[in-house]
């Protein structure tokens, strides 16, 4: 097909894009209907426009207007799970409540690749080397097993979580794959809805799309807030209307200890009457790198850590903790009336941010170019982004070693976020779920093994234990099994009973 | 020399100690007449009491009883650079002062070798690798200097802050050379006192002496506590009186980060009237392998994270706050008169603790063995066991990222207390000096560099930046070098200005 005739040309030429074809001629006819089919799907105009925007708010210099326009967290929107513990149970109740009447969805964030992570597959495939050699996946899935369970129990009826999984152009094949190989994990596959964030190209700092190869452009998944387009166009929130659903609990894929639909989160927002909550950790050293929820001109938004002086991160409240401390954790509450809004009515006003890139490119000669430094622009939409569109923003504070622990990097030197700190986070939790069940661990000489583990090796090594989701949600239910007992860690707990792994296969 | 004409070989037997001439035969000459020098200098029935005693303590199981007598330490005795900031100028003048009148010591805890660290020699000699290579020894040197020359410029008057270091027999020589041959550092080496701590015997867990080998018998230094004995034995009570000194400041070499006779910590303790203070930095993770201050039946004390059950490390304050949350960070305040009672009085009070080791050892056959598991103890005292005896204590919480890295282990993956992390501590918190004191750092491409570092890489490379002592002792006059002034890293501020040490030495 020529490209004259579908007016493509002329197209190009309208946008400024017209080099994207200077290597037409080289394609041979498959290269040139790839190339075609792909220029075809995309609204130049609109690009150009969302360019246009993004570099516009970029280049103001935000960082030294912002300090003067943050506000904290006020206390009322605050809930606590160590500063209101008289709270939480009833938090709980009226969460598991919701769930029991199938109110309640969880919406996975799991478009993105796992380049920093060495790995050419979804980050949700990986296997952080637990004794089970579950994957985030799995985990996930279990979880929500089990908090239908709960649900089901306590009010004598049958319930469902339904659960969204937004993947990206580069993951969704393998995505349903590998839940179709593993036969959804013992969910009902209809309740599992896979869907697919937008792409948007790579741009120079001129605003021309880079091409990654002569017939290929270089394109990248919109950020994880392309899912409010997404969740328009590719039908969701009509599904999430057809099944009546009136909380979702949006996250993403990385955090190994997340609570899917964390039934306290979700009933301190309901209580609060929220149509957005965030659930964050506390950030206690100012240099931290995690963004911060906090007020800007009256609306709540993340401040990222890039932004914000070291003047403000270090500003503290009366009481000595940090003024900004809400270290999010992408984990949030949405009512589905927000929601709705938000796709029919906002999504269009929400900027991309611009992400400074080394993008690899062919250069006007047709060679393969691996920049070493940021030659141009990825633009994305944060989840956050829609904060400010709220009417009740709450905010629900836990502690990061019972909630937070994300898969980012591979194993190295000095690593955060990685396969080992994931790994140990949730032994860590188990095995802390273990001792306050009343069970104690021994060691190979039958001598009782300290709660908190030395560290005089250097080498952290926690007790290895490991308790399915299938067994407990989030520590409950483990008295009868452990009280009073003593293990030999490799302790492993799951729906066939309580196993001591001991080494060598003995 | 026979053992027998010195009586050696009765006081031997009369303590149970008789294996120790079990190879006397195969010695030689020089092998006896070393073995008889040790052996002479040696309380047999003293160490086989404090043996009976510490084994008898570290029977009887501690750790279940402990948590029902905890308290924690009350607001009234607490002072916070985070909750008091109103208060912190005040202390610092009241420090100063005392400092001016040459009232204030500093004691230096350096007995320990760098075992764990990997080298052979005493830790404060270690260069961490900052761009100026100063060991610990020099950076605390530095500091020094400069607070005595801030308390004169202050007060218009000369003034000294004597340096009392304890090394062990093992670190003595190696230690005082190594000041020697840096000419002290620029201090008066009249002003620098050298004194060693006591020794003993490794034994088995039948109150044996361990040999190390056939003629030479397993020593360890008597724990960091050995200061109160080594004190009175090597006159230093005696020194610290003629020099008509009334506050010392009493710390372990390894924390990079130190301020030596901070005037704020002394000014507090002095205005509350304190004969002993602690400093500390909260813990906020229960699980956090550090120990804690507070009153057990009601006295002052550290409970080692080894002896706290999770339900105690686990319970918190009404503000959420961890209840036991003033970590340990051996930084401690006595009053000249305290220290005095303590090595007059109270020191023969005081009980070992048992450390169990695997010690290598000799067997009955007179062959080297390198047990795998613990086969004995160590013996120690701890520098906080006295707090008991003070009739006011203070506490004085800090922060971790100003004041605490310590230096225990060697780089490895995933370590902690690292060469690295001290490295990158201490240039963190210079980074952050300059930027208070209104610097910027660039970067190559001459964009401005956010205020916290990006992690993305997982790498965590803070801005190399690095000021000496002699210019600024805790940030302060660095504004008139720096307000308003773009820098490249690797910055150095130093006696003879402020250089950018651009790559390659360009």
């Amino acid at each position: 097909m020529d490209p004259n005739t579908s007016g493509l040309v002329q197209r190009l030429a309208e946008a400024g894009q017209s080099h994207l074809l200077q290597f037409w001629k080289e394609l041979g006819p498959e290269g040139q209907a790839d190339l075609t089919l792909d220029l075809q799907g995309m609204d130049f105009q609109e690009i150009n426009g969302f360019f246009n925007n993004a570099m516009k708010t970029s280049s103001s210099s935000k960082q030294e207007k912002m300090d003067a326009r943050m506000e904290p967290v006020p206390r009322e929107v605050l809930g606590s799970v160590t500063r209101d513990r008289e709270c939480l149970k009833d938090w709980e109740t009226e969460g598991l409540h919701c769930i029991s009447q199938s109110k309640v969805a969880v919406l996975l964030l799991a478009g993105g690749q796992g380049t920093r992570l060495g790995v050419s597959y979804p980050k949700g495939m990986y296997d952080v080397g637990l004794p089970s050699h579950k994957t985030l996946f799995q985990i996930q899935a279990e979880r929500i097993l089990k908090l239908q369970q709960l649900a089901e129990q306590k009010h004598n009826t049958k319930c469902c979580i339904p659960w969204y999984i937004m993947t990206s152009g580069r993951t969704m094949g393998s995505t349903k794959d590998f839940f179709s190989r593993h036969n959804y994990f013992g969910l009902d596959k209809n309740n599992v809805i896979f869907f697919q964030q937008g792409m948007l190209p790579a741009m120079d700092y001129n605003g021309k799309i880079i091409l990654e190869s002569k017939g290929k452009l270089s394109m990248a998944p919109d950020g994880n807030g392309g899912l409010y387009r997404a969740l328009g166009t590719q039908g969701i929130i009509d599904d999430m209307q057809r099944r009546e659903l009136e909380f979702i609990h949006v996250y993403c894929v990385d955090n190994i200890l997340v609570k899917v639909a964390d039934p306290a989160f979700v009933g301190f927002c309901v209580q609060k009457g929220a149509d957005c909550g965030a659930k964050v950790v506390e950030k206690t050293n100012p240099t931290e790198a995690v963004g911060v929820v906090c007020k800007v001109d009256g609306r709540y938004q993340v401040v990222e850590y890039s932004e914000i002086t070291l003047a403000t991160a270090e500003k503290r409240s009366a009481d000595g903790r940090l003024m900004f401390n809400a270290g999010n954790v992408a984990n949030h509450f949405f009512s589905f009336s927000f929601l709705r809004d938000i796709v029919q009515k906002h999504e269009p006003q929400l900027q991309h941010h611009v992400a400074q890139k080394k993008i690899p490119c062919v250069n006007a000669q047709g060679q393969l170019i691996k920049p070493d430094k940021p030659n141009g622009i990825k633009m994305e939409k944060f989840v956050f982004d829609i904060f400010q569109f709220a009417k009740t923003f709450v905010v629900y504070e836990v502690l990061r070693e019972d909630e937070f622990s994300p898969l980012k990097n591979a194993d190295t030197q000095d690593g955060k976020d990685t396969p080992t700190t994931a790994r140990h986070a949730l032994m860590s939790l188990h095995h802390r779920w273990v001792l306050n069940a009343g069970g104690h661990f021994i060691d190979e000489n039958g001598r009782r093994v300290p709660a908190i583990p030395s560290l005089k090796d250097g080498t952290d090594l926690p007790i290895k234990c490991e308790i399915s989701p299938l067994v407990s949600y989030g520590g409950e239910g483990l008295e009868e099994l452990v009280k009073g007992r003593d293990f030999h860690p490799t302790l492993m707990i799951d729906e066939h009973g309580v196993h001591e792994l001991v080494k060598n296969g003995v």
